[in-house]
């Protein structure tokens, strides 16, 4: 059937791009809001206008197709923007963690060969050494200045020529643009937090980053027009793609510069959000916050929660709350989430502590999700749906990466076999859903025996004094490691090391109840993860 | 940026197919309800092992990578199971008009070059003609045996060696099979119903159907597991893409096999059926149901509408019924609905008539579709946002067609500056949202002036012994042409043929009434289109 006349042209294709939802929810809802932070509210109109006017102005700057432009900044509008001004002057986003030390940032605008930088000034001392270290005159750094920053001793100062509106006030908010040649173009380039070593710089391409808007959509059952609060850092695998997301959607986003309970319950409740995401740590934080700090919420509110398995008691309180929490998976390298924990009809029938057992669970493919599985390493082939196998996670498909931004051999070991290895490892439960366990190094090994050092967390979390619990392998003569249980305690709580290790022994094997434990606060990320690198070392240290 | 670790590998690209909808339901939801039509029941594990089987039994009999399976069936599983069990074989799905005469079948047969026809045996008296006159013996005929047809004198006949069941059986319930190896390649091939010369085949490819699934998802807002009632034809532009979409959702599908009032309002009292989807002469079928076939619909019903102009009064009572009405317009060549009238905040405040009246507009582009313009047919310029000045609808992006299947010379002339030329009229009001007025080749032009027949009809629909009213162009010496309508009254109604041109003239400008009125029956295809080029043949008999 194959013919001339019937391969693609300009009327019956068009490369995938999530910048197209834009143009048409400001032509279709000019007038609808679309961002609100603080006082400021934008329609979709005037962020189609802004975003030009900063696509315009970078490509007046100089800024081509490809370069890369890095934005260190909050979940303010700016951040917001970038998402779509940056990728339409042709450019790649390069989104930087906030919290990251001032080597890490100058590496990052080194190796990501960054052509101009918008940074808010809140972060300007770990910047302002960033840029010396890197010590380049050409690079353009844009201030983005926000009073409502809380600014510390020494935090605000100018770093650049030019403020954020003043570079936009150099733009023009009717400035054609032009979408991406390929689909396959990079949009977006998000370095991994990495615990060790130099962070990894993952490339996303336009088409992937559409099908995670249309995936969510299908897979998450957004309705038209969500009110979301952003709470994920947009750093973050670009805050999962929600970005994007909304803005198909036409949604109203709520920006949310620091994150604490007292904030995300007023929004919920003055602003009627009714979908928000966030790790595991927020949601603890939501549970654990004191009577004063919270609003009563009467009506439906989605949350999507990923970056650790949470506990199922999180999860259980969580919902108990009145937020309907739906578990995700994924990694940067899958543009954020790619499996969840999609709920089942015959699990109304369950009581709640049940229906939080099987929410625990991370789950299913997204729609989007080509294929996702549980591999044994040795020999490739799926493991038994036993829930007890432990194999890696595999995945291929539309929204994983491009690769490694000058990673040609990372990429190849993380590609190997047709697949992207996320380095994580789960069991498959009898329905098909899979449930992380540990990642492959945060196995514990003792006396033979796999440990996995979720399984010792969850049970820990079921202590009525325990907030937070982190297990970790500690150097064992005898059996090689054993488990080392660092416990933050809810306020006001005591234990006592004797007591804790006892009542994990009544809910585990023996060999998996911890052999130490400590009381000490946990070394979080910005985006909630605990650091478990540092506490093996204070394992080690012990 | 680019680097050859970069490229497209399997782990990170997947050709988009619709067809991958269906393992993943299967896999997710397998016990869930996936088909209902009488008495059969099917789960979606069931589903796609019966499409498995049909694909394997086709790659049996020797249907290669690109042949074409003809089905001619009505609503029925059987139908529903051909979007997925053909494609998957790699064959290209061609679905035929039921109500089509023998010799436009056997052209398609011949036309489409079929190595297999499926057909459901009420149609046998045409089929068995149009075979005869085909002449082919290589063509492997199946019949679908439906014991719900209603079998009148002469239908019924087996025209082949298996009946669909049996040819099911001969397949494997667990065959392997692959997806298509470029997402440009065809999976559909729908015959234009062409009011006048031969039908053309328009080519959908894997990419524009996988798009069309989830842009349909987006922009009308479906939720996860919809129940959603087959009225509309699947073998129309592929039954809107539902049989794909709601397999992306796993949702429940209710086949209808004939589309009555009582029918329709039973399946959505007894099945809780929340989506279904008609051209408007179904919703006038409900509207004007006698008391007895109505049922109480207490749940929320949202309808899509489509296939020609809905009179404002219409969907004012269809509204009235509980149901809420979207129009969406679309062309077969545009693989169904790309527009829609998406409903704004604003129009809350409106009161019911004026809120019908802006739900009469066909409105803005789906997420999906990249543009739509309402262009000068000579300068080829956006027409100004007046809802005065007449243009042509020219659509791009990536739900348009390949092209037509050896028609070289139409594709080219409907492709030209790089737009889908639809052939349809219609103004553009301020908000930005269209309104078909007019088949480009429906405008009757009367002393040099403009007359929109879908005008005049919208006037005529408000007269109160009107069920259904169509306008065409009658030769005029004086004038060259004037409308003259034909009407179809309401049941016990009548109405004079002076007292109707007053009404008209009450509500049009006097050149736009209509000079002459016919009392009778409209003629109508079986999707509900009025056969405007039958009555433009009685309009000169007069």
């Amino acid at each position: 059937m194959a013919d001339t006349h019937l391969e693609r042209r300009r009327a019956n294709f068009a490369p995938l791009t999530p910048l197209s939802f834009l143009p048409r929810s400001a032509d279709v809802y000019p007038d609808r809001l679309a961002l609100v932070y603080g006082a400021r509210r934008y329609t979709w109109r005037r962020v189609y206008e802004r975003c030009r006017r900063l696509a315009s102005a970078l490509t007046a700057h100089g800024v081509q197709r490809g370069d890369t432009v890095t934005i260190i900044a909050a979940n303010t509008p700016e951040l917001f923007e970038a998402h779509f001004g940056i990728p339409m002057a042709g450019a790649v986003l390069n989104t930087v963690n906030t919290r990251l030390d001032a080597e890490t940032i100058a590496y990052i605008l080194e190796h990501g060969e960054a052509k101009v930088l918008l940074t808010d000034s809140q972060f300007s001392p770990r910047v302002k050494e960033a840029l010396a270290q890197l010590g380049r005159d050409d690079l353009l750094v844009v201030d983005i200045v926000d009073e409502l920053a809380a600014l510390a001793p020494g935090e605000g100062e100018r770093l650049g020529p030019l403020t954020y509106e003043e570079f936009l006030a150099k733009g023009d908010p009717a400035a054609e643009w032009a979408p991406p040649a390929d689909e396959w173009d990079t949009i977006a380039l998000n370095y991994t937090s990495g615990t060790s070593g130099r962070p990894k710089g993952v490339l996303y391409h336009h088409r992937g980053s559409y099908l995670m808007s249309f995936g969510t959509i299908a897979g998450w059952g957004l309705p038209p027009h969500p009110t979301y609060l952003y709470t994920v850092p947009m750093f973050h695998c670009n805050g999962w793609g929600h970005a994007w997301t909304m803005t198909a959607l036409a949604g109203t986003v709520i920006c949310c510069r620091y994150i604490t309970a007292e904030n995300i319950f007023n929004a919920v409740a003055d602003y009627r959000v009714d979908h928000f995401g966030g790790a595991p740590v927020v949601l603890s934080m939501l549970i654990n916050a004191p009577e004063e700090e919270r609003r009563e919420i009467s009506h439906p509110v989605k949350v999507m929660t990923a970056g650790a398995p949470p506990p199922a008691a999180v999860l259980e309180k969580t919902k108990a709350l009145g937020f309907d929490v739906m578990q995700v998976y994924g990694l940067t390298e899958t543009y954020g989430h790619v499996v969840q924990c999609a709920w089942q009809d015959d699990w109304d029938a369950l009581d709640f502590g049940a229906q939080a057992e099987k929410a625990a669970c991370q789950g299913v493919r997204f729609p989007m999700t080509e294929e996702v599985r549980v591999i044994d390493q040795e020999s490739g082939e799926a493991v038994p749906r036993d829930g007890e196998t432990l194999g890696e996670i595999v995945i291929r498909g539309n929204t994983v990466m491009k690769g490694y931004h000058k990673g040609a051999k990372a990429t190849e070991e993380v590609f190997a076999d047709g697949w992207f290895h996320s380095g994580d490892l789960a069991v498959v439960h009898g329905d098909g859903y899979l449930q992380v366990k540990d990642r492959l190094k945060d196995i514990i090994i003792s006396g033979g025996e796999n440990i996995s050092s979720v399984e010792v967390e969850s049970v820990l979390y079921r202590h009525p004094a325990v907030a937070a619990a982190a297990v970790v392998a500690r150097p064992d003569e005898k059996w090689g490691e054993t488990p080392c249980a660092f416990i933050e305690l809810k306020p006001g709580q005591s234990a006592e090391e004797a007591e804790v290790i006892a009542f994990s022994r009544q809910h585990l094997a023996g060999f998996k109840a911890p052999k130490r434990v400590v009381f000490q606060e946990l070394p979080k990320t910005s985006t909630g993860k605990i650091e478990k690198f540092k506490l093996r070392q204070a394992a080690r240290d012990l």
